[in-house]
């Protein structure tokens, strides 16, 4: 009897902890599904990373989740969106996936006024110039400007959200936009349980949209339309997977969550991919 | 003809940039020996990762560097050195090689006078309780106190080593510490570059030690015990590998190292080994 797909898990995959939010979002859009969360916290943060580095730790992932069962992903990593989704579909052509950069674009392009847009992202995000791409297709005469903001990511891992220290680094980072802008898109994960500290310092003129929400209705949307949605009415289950330290997944992974989990994490491991084997031996090579 | 030991180059190894610190210490101690230096930049940051993680990554690591022929190591990373060592000796039991936290834990018993010391340092080299171990054989009626300090990492990974956001996040940290303490260990080699706002924030009393310069001492009178010392009267040469980004491996370093070392970054992988692929088969199928 052929298996019914629809019953499937839901993969969420994301660097760490920050992908949470946008776990949460969907688990308010899609409550009769099952989940399974994926972080990778034994080689976090991507946002640092180089393109080919993401690229080889997203299709580990990704393989990890489909070995699972999973009927569709969710790449809940901005850096990994960025950067990944072209090599993710040539590595796995049969799996059905979704980025968040695509639904930030678009909250960002429905909510500014005046076109102008402030993208703040970690390195790889900013570098990969993805946003700019997304929104710029959306509306071509866009004004965007991308601003790297590596430290928020440890502010909030550190869960540091509010206070004097929070409010000094957004502070500088804030200042070294060019004004003018409407609308902040906060295009890294870590970043929206940040909001209440970028609403103090900012004017109210000014929106701040994330991906987290939208990315979640679309999801929804996706799975209807492809009669993918799991017809069950009870609650669905939740399972987190980490690849390094469960408890520090649970301990920091409540503030973005906003419940605790601690029973809930479970570690697993990351294969890295043959040809890195072929790799070290090429470099060891031209090193020597 | 036997190869002449003296000759090979030392190895240093860091979970990214960081390390810099120590190393800059060793050539100058060491002016005549040949370095390569590996930062593991596609996995950094080590400090807030487990013990199994960080021992794994410390021996792909020193096999790396043993294949390029070094004569010695230098584990530069703190984590690393906290977590790793014993798994080292017995995966690589003909491998020479030393940590910083000894000569960490040494230098800050010669400082103190009233026994009162703090340690800031990584998550990881906090909950491995290595220092206070180190510091307690030196000196049993030491009153160690640690606090893990994760963003001062990001802050020097940024760049930002003075200003307002440095100072803030500096004192938040100092303000965690039980008062009493007349000496500080930077038990991070990404923290020494801060020493001017730490300096600027703490009493005149308060003393501020760190690992880089004891451990390249401590290396330098080894390398002359076992008679390793480099014969050559020339300037050492250097090369520089990064398991990611090289670029910003220089742009970073820069930082740490006070000179432009662009054009000497090069490229490397780090394989995985065997038994993650154990680890995965196991896993998966704990998982389902």
């Amino acid at each position: 009897m052929k298996q019914d797909l629809r019953k499937q898990p839901i993969g969420i995959f994301d660097s760490g902890v920050g992908g949470l939010t946008v776990y949460r979002a969907l688990r308010e859009a899609l409550p009769h599904e099952d989940f399974i969360y994926l972080g990778d916290t034994a080689r976090l943060p991507y946002g640092t990373k180089s393109k080919e580095t993401v690229e080889r730790y997203t299709i580990n992932a990704a393989r990890l989740l489909q070995k699972q069962e999973i009927k569709f992903l969710v790449v809940a990593c901005n850096t990994a969106s960025a950067y990944a989704l072209d090599a993710l579909q040539n590595a796995l052509p049969d799996l059905s996936y979704c980025g968040v950069l695509a639904a930030g674009a678009e909250a960002s392009v429905k909510t500014t006024r005046n076109g102008k847009i402030a993208v703040l992202a970690t390195e790889g995000t900013v570098r990969s110039g993805t946003y700019i791409n997304f929104i710029k297709k959306l509306r071509a005469d866009a004004d965007v400007q991308m601003q790297a903001c590596q430290m928020l990511v440890a502010l909030a891992e550190e869960g540091w959200c509010d206070g004097v220290e929070a409010e000094t680094i957004i502070s500088r980072y804030l200042n070294e936009l060019e004004p003018g802008f409407d609308t902040i898109l906060l295009g890294c994960t870590h970043f929206p349980i940040l909001i209440p500290t970028f609403r103090k310092l900012c004017s109210p003129d000014v929106n701040i949209v994330d991906s987290a929400s939208v990315t979640a209705l679309t999801v929804r949307d996706l799975l209807v339309a492809r009669n993918l949605k799991n017809p069950q009415e009870t609650p669905g289950t939740e399972t987190f997977l980490a690849t390094d330290l469960p408890e520090r997944f649970a301990r920091v992974g409540k503030h973005f969550l906003g419940c605790d989990i601690a029973d809930r994490v479970h570690l697993t491991s990351l294969i890295t991919s043959p040809f890195d084997f072929e790799d070290e031996d090429f470099l060891l090579g031209s090193v020597a």
